[in-house]
């Protein structure tokens, strides 16, 4: 129990010969000084993350994906003094079903990075990793080698209910991690819904992870996926299945062929591996360089990168512009008593909305 | 040549001895009271429209599809003031690829409801119109009998630049046309693109309309569009196409089976038709006859009215908060100079979102 002291001045202090209730608890104080120590300031964070430090890179991450107010600023604040140590790399996304192979796959592919004197980011969008507490890159331990890389860092998808809220921490994790000094960023994502699209759209480089055999009905891959994909690569392309990705490769040339030509003047390219194997991992790399030299010699991958820009500039505006609107505690009031005069035929949507938009 | 007169007050007075220029052209003069004699205020058109006056609903309709603000807002007060004679009808969407015989279909499909004693009204939602003048029912001469038949009434898609546009025009143009005594409101639009969502979102009823034998890819029809169907009418079905417009029912009618049971508590039926021939055409009526049955009883008709009017307000906010923000000479302004810092890495996207928000 905490004695009364006359040198400790407190606002709760008690009269003499009545016990003051134990208020303090010396561990929470304790807890409450190490984490106050634990709170670097921005500068700390820049001068740790510029200088390859990856606690203060994860650190400056946590504040990213933060829904605190306090959090995002001070993270704000630290992007923006990155930035100009930032955009020095090659952004890689990668697709592909669950069952493809995709986590064996960025390991063998990372791993082969990271011996060729690369630094590899390794992030992840999957906005469903909220309920499905992330089903994707969770858990490390699928990554047993990369994991332990020193030249490699591995971070899981940020959670979030909104796919726009969670690419929008991804995309400024990407600036963090490449002013940490990583050349490589994979972003690796689910071959499912709309979050190929977000990820395309962050992403110097479009891979896409298939399976020999299996139609494109079962491997549950959209049209629209395919055609944004720069590359194919086939994995499990060995022992019984290498004769069918041989097949499956002439296949996707072929239907290739079919799509019209890419802004980027590079035609996409098929590719077999084995990422189990670790086959036709550096031939995937050879592409990717293949595809770099191209599109920095025609100032695709520039352009690019600009109106990658322009579209996050302008979708972050949309969504909070919608945000601060239904946001209005008035306006949530006011929009419900509009419903119900529109059930009621009193008004109409359109009167509606002007009405709403008038207060 | 205008004579002056000391009873003619005008600030465009001369001394006397200077003859004054002709400023009045008298026919000018006449064609403007004429254009005035022709503009009747919101109350004439609304007695006009609710006594069936297909001239004032056209009028209105032009109102409505107008640029002009005036206009609009005269628009905006006729279609309230129309609001407790509208929504007694019945709503139907009609898709299909060019050439699966829209017109002739519509045509025989009006006639026979005109017949069974309903006033039908044929609008159209194609926001390819203002580049293509009209290509669906833009030319009503292939609507032959339907365009002379005093119970029916046709007008073309609105023209826009946008989708939201084209169907907000359209959605008040079924409310002016319920109010003048239309109780059958068909709207057409073409089977690709967005346009069919649009389309659905304001209908109480939606009608695929196929070929036999083509399938899904030749006639252009997404996925998607088979899910929204509450009908498909194969039409054609006649003399040598039968046998195979049989066998596309039996296939349609297993196909279907494989979506998941709809919110209506209606299983969507496949129906056989020749419009040439106007065969099958009552059977299509029915088919709705007991759609309308089933959904009054289990109050989704209700419902989904409701549901749709709060997609469109929800919809027209979101558009006109974007056209807001744009379309401010300040943000213009504002949003290069933003995008340039974006592009010599001096903010990002996020950061420059927040900036432009906080003007």
């Amino acid at each position: 129990m905490a004695k009364k002291d006359q040198t400790y001045k407190s606002a709760l202090h008690e009269k003499d010969g009545i016990e003051p209730p134990e208020t303090l608890n010396k561990n929470s104080a304790k807890s409450i000084k190490f984490k106050r120590k634990r709170q670097p300031s921005v500068d700390d964070l820049v001068t740790g993350i510029t200088s390859g430090n990856i606690t203060d890179l994860s650190r400056a991450i946590t504040l990213v994906e933060s829904t605190n107010q306090t959090h995002t600023d001070k993270a704000q604040k630290i992007i923006t003094s990155c930035l100009p140590y930032a955009n020095d790399s090659v952004r890689i996304g990668i697709t592909g079903v669950p069952g493809v192979g995709k986590s064996t796959f960025i390991e063998a592919f990372g791993s082969y990075l990271t011996n060729i004197g690369k630094k590899v980011a390794v992030l992840a969008v999957d906005p469903s990793s909220t309920l499905s507490k992330g089903s994707i890159l969770g858990d490390k331990t699928r990554m047993e080698d990369l994991v332990k890389d020193k030249n490699a860092f591995i971070r899981p998808s940020p959670s979030g209910n909104s796919l726009g809220g969670v690419a929008r921490k991804t995309r400024e994790t990407i600036i963090l991690c490449e002013a940490a000094g990583f050349d490589t960023i994979i972003i690796e994502t689910v071959g499912v819904g709309q979050s190929e699209t977000a990820v395309h759209s962050m992403v110097d480089f479009f891979l896409l992870l298939k399976l020999a055999g299996a139609g494109d009905e079962l491997q549950g891959i959209k049209r629209g996926i395919i055609e944004m994909a720069d590359a194919i690569v086939i994995n499990k392309a060995d022992g019984d299945n290498l004769k069918a990705a041989k097949s499956a490769k002439i296949e996707f040339n072929r239907a290739l062929h079919l799509y019209p030509e890419k802004a980027s003047g590079w035609s996409p390219k098929v590719s077999l591996c084995s990422a189990l194997k670790q086959e036709g991992i550096s031939d995937v790399w050879e592409l990717i360089e293949d595809y770099l030299k191209t599109t920095t010699t025609n100032h695709y991958f520039e352009q690019n990168r600009n109106s990658q820009n322009t579209f996050w500039l302008l979708q972050t505006i949309e969504e909070r512009l919608k945000s601060n609107f239904y946001n209005s505690a008035m306006i949530k009031d006011e929009l419900q008593k509009q419903v119900e005069l529109i059930e009621t035929g009193k008004t109409t949507p359109f009167a509606a909305a002007e009405y709403l938009l008038s207060l």
